[in-house]
């Protein structure tokens, strides 16, 4: 079950970078809801290689397939199991990887766990396997928005951007606004504040010149969400999105609203006041990030992660081999001089998977029986 | 399932702060495990409130009984049922929660999810419910010592501390050596850093005489744990360990290894070159954290978890009332003017069961049966 | 997790025979649910020793306490945990268990398994552990009863009783009929037809003042179910119940609708023809038990399950003592001759708990989201 | 997650009758193991379709297809997709299905769950799903094969065949050795007595001239099982065994043991007294079916399981139509008059699921850590 994500709304991945295929399978799908292929492949073409000059170059059409769980267009609440061939391979390419462990990659650790491994482009532990999330996640979200607004809620809209690449930041007050899609997606490296974006871009193109790779800081907010969310103790909805965050590849931190930042203030200071604004509740501030106490409470989930340089840089680094002898390794081969633009996507399907799943669970508890 | 966690080495959590008690069951136990209920109850009594003068004054023994899993000193294999009874309940203190919602606590979200809530003291949202983990952990503390020992492996060690409370850090120098216990206990703040330990115990007395707050930051660190622990690709050690803690009431961020500061670090920086020291495979750097691709790589785990400041203060706020009006709300009665130093043992807890589960899960897959 | 039964309506046992206490945990409940202890107290008085002259004299109040999950008479949607005390315990009568293994008990496989065992009266072994599942079970039943009715619904019904002890049965006829409950507790033996109860009654006491004992069939029924609980294809309903009944002790077998017997029909003899009454799809026969293709169809459901004979008999037996050696043991204390009138309402109690969870499982996929 | 089976050695299984392809995902498997499709397809190969001149004619070659976790011929420890194609589609023939309910069918069950339904040969309820959990239950059985016989263990061997068709029966004489795989394949009808197995082919042809079907029974047999497999209180061995039974199509019943008929023994007849033979324990008799409070005692496991006839005959039958009003349905199309022969290896595959699964369990809990 470690390839399993989400208790109600369950996805399971499968495949490797260089094997025949990548997939999923989704079990737990609402039944009749509208099923379109293209919506997937939208999302899937957002997270693709080869989309702009900043990533990698493999080409990969990821046409994805459908091979269960949909009938006449609409889903029948069976497993929905979505494939995707592996097209531009190149094994041959990973040839020194077979007997050297990459610094920093996964080759040494699951040389160790299982005693062998697909070494092409690093087999399972390749970000390749993030496909299936991406399709599944494009279901997730169109559940959130239609299944939403067909019981009179407001779409649920999952947004997240780059905020950081390696020390170009947006600034502070770029980001009060909630950033529209069009804004996120103008540039490649999907951040909605152009000057910081074409300082990003600039910055990343220096590096892959000189070889090397840098990190960055991706926010992602979900607005409309209602407030009751979230599953104490343990499944809190910040300890769910926490898990699903730091369970992508090169990811090294998690925050929720104040964050880190939050430890430098007093209690005066990040305490969010309770007000009522056209009858319904709210807080003046959000520092809680939209989760109090685990549970939602109907304001801004926000979020931020933060993505480690790509391991994979064009230069000669120390290493050992599987004998454990010292040795050196030049990188080569195709990579993303940085990996965040094309998480994007990413981040956002675990997102909504997490938000449909905890839904699932809220309604099951307190909506399916009620007392007089 | 939500009160439950891990997936083999399983703890249920029960129990609400001025309920009669609370308690955990633990299932999945290994059997013939020495058990001692002293050493249980002294992990307890480095989370008991009373135990210092910076922490809350309220008066619990928090003597824990046995109830079952247990024969002739030994653990059986069966449920472990520990339990507490609460004692110093003061419910009349918090009737004026009934009605009105504490800005930044759980109250309004409870009401929200649920339809009803026990106000008291925050009911179950109330850090008294991590008594139960605590207990866990302290049987997981002890098999991760015991347990590996007896196999010819080191005893493994989790040591937490405070690095940080409101703006005092400990100097980057001084967090290099892994601290020891007697160092970490030496000061009720559990700073490590005598001079960093003075100054944060002054900045808690002062911002408690004035009725505030502050948050901090726990470091936690393990050494002695082997290379190949971690379920990728969901159940990676470090999503399950910012997981667990993310669980824990008022933490706002992890991050593992270079974290958030490694999204401003290159590649050619960043990467942990691999060396072979005494025949053994290492890293020369360990910006990882000790974890890369999801599975421990033999070196020591590094994270840290940033706590908000305590949400009750000792002044007048904004809030609503359980009908939406707004109004004030003073706050009164027993708190911690910061919970870090009491959350030092509930970090340790976690992450014994969190390595405990993921050691019987890397040898059931990895271990049961091998092929020739 | 061997310990927990049910995905959303969960419940977790914990105690030994002759420990402090057994107990149970409950997490999922649904919150707002009226609470009365005494509605508990009911149904454990079912099952406890002591209660008629054809069962064990064992002595146990079985007093039920609520340590949480309840405030102000109603649950909370937080972790219910109920306790009850062991009070007659004569471990001393258990000593020369200690070494050797009762013929057919679990003395055997808990020490192959284990290591070491509580030997005392079967430690968690015993039927003594059928505590924890009758406390949640009431629990689960009062959901089904009121939850359904507040909803607009009828009341669903759970009723089982004995078809069969020793090789005494009812008559076919008299099984046409769902019992009510006066008829079944017409006597300590549980049968609702009075000739045949009369019939079984004289027959235990007949095994017992042999110092032997018997075995029997219970049925169980269900009532006022909806179409469309279960969830193929490995959580089908009948796959569920089939589980929860075989994990009672002493039980041997299971079977729905026609059973073993239908395995002797032709298709034309055995399909259940659909027909129109009142408006409403009902079935003509229910050879099917309620269940089709792992989903309720509205019908009553409607199974059965068989118990061995108690393994406890006052009689000598060959066995062997935990070196491995050859001997005798001779059966002593108290004991039930016939388990299966105690096991009437624990087969309730894990129905309830069958069906509560699936009816939210059903409720979560199916009722959260609606698409246009 | 109905569709997924196990805790550890987790399958999950996709795809309907007449969709695209079915397939299944294997999470957990246990790397190094020699993988051969050869030897899954064999598997498959015995229940597939049109294999004798008493299943149904339906065409398909079932070639499975690995997707992902293997590399270089054996399992890597991530997982397995393994994929069947559908070939001899005739969805036409299914036309007058989508608006009539077949009777003992799971069309009504499903239309009323789900609101829509692939009525397509049955779509997801179809015996069709099966196919993946043979293919998945090849794995199991090689693992229980080899990597026991690996550790100095004997192999596991997994034995089902049938004891009766209609009211045609094995004699209980013959049923006294554990057949060969010879024996059980010499007959397409899979009853290792020849004289029984020709009757049974007879009895099959004659109901198929009519139009009709018939029930039977599978008893399945286990040796070379150590003790201490069986996880109580819920997930005892036979718990699960009767769960994995009850999920396949067409199962009414499940018995161990002495099942049903050791309701009518006395203690004294039932119990199997213990007895050292050659220095290792054994039981003298076998009425446990190899099982003693939920875990295995290293004797034989023998249970039976139940099947009712096949629900599609040739003959008018009584139905509503999806507006509820009452109909006829002449049934049509290719079909098995009895599945019960082509349940054998599916019946296998579900026990060395189980078996496998609780064994990575046992060693997780009993075998990662020991104790001084």
């Amino acid at each position: 079950m470690p390839n399993s994500f989400g208790k109600l709304f369950r996805v399971t991945t499968w495949g490797e970078s260089h094997g025949a295929a990548v997939g999923v399978v989704i079990d737990g799908c609402p039944p009749n809801l509208p099923f379109d292929l293209a919506e997937i492949q939208a999302e899937l073409d957002r997270r693709r290689p080869g989309q702009s000059d900043i990533v990698t170059p493999r080409k990969e059409e990821d046409r994805v397939e459908v091979l269960s769980g949909v009938f006449e267009g609409r889903t029948t609440g069976t497993p929905i199991s979505l494939l995707v061939r592996n097209a531009d391979q190149r094994p041959g390419a990973y040839d020194e990887m077979k007997d050297k462990f990459r610094p920093s990659h996964a080759d040494f650790t699951y040389q160790a766990k299982f005693g062998r491994r697909d070494h092409r482009g690093g087999g399972r532990s390749s970000a390749r396997e993030t496909v299936g999330r991406v399709a599944a996640g494009a279901i997730a979200k169109k559940i959130l928005a239609q299944g939403v607004k067909a019981a009179g809620g407001a779409a649920v809209e999952i947004r997240a951007f780059l905020t950081q690449v390696h020390d170009i930041a947006m600034p502070e007050e770029a980001r009060a606004a909630f950033p529209t899609l069009a804004d996120v997606e103008a540039t490649p490296v999907r951040c909605p504040h152009p000057a910081t974006a074409a300082a990003m871009i600039a910055r990343i193109k220096h590096v892959r010149s000189e070889g090397d790779s840098v990190g960055g800081v991706i926010e992602c907010r979900v607005r409309g969400l209602p407030a009751g969310l979230g599953e104490p103790v343990f499944d809190r909805l910040e300890a769910d999105l926490a898990k699903a965050m730091l369970s992508l590849p090169a990811t090294k931190g998690f925050e929720i609203g104040s964050g880190f930042a939050g430890a430098r203030l007093r209690g005066s200071e990040h305490n969010d006041a309770f007000e009522s604004r056209g009858g319904v509740v709210h807080t003046t501030t959000n520092r809680s990030g939209g989760v109090q106490g685990g549970i939602s409470n109907g304001e801004e989930i926000v979020f931020r992660v933060a993505f480690k340089p790509t391991a994979t840089i064009l230069q000669s680094q120390k290493t050992v081999d599987i004998l454990g002898a010292e040795t050196e390794l030049m990188g080569r081969g195709r990579h993303d001089p940085c990996v965040v633009p094309r998480a994007v996507p990413i981040v956002e399907a675990m997102t909504a998977l997490v938000l449909v799943d905890h839904w699932m669970r809220q309604a099951a508890q307190c909506g399916t029986f009620t007392f007089a």
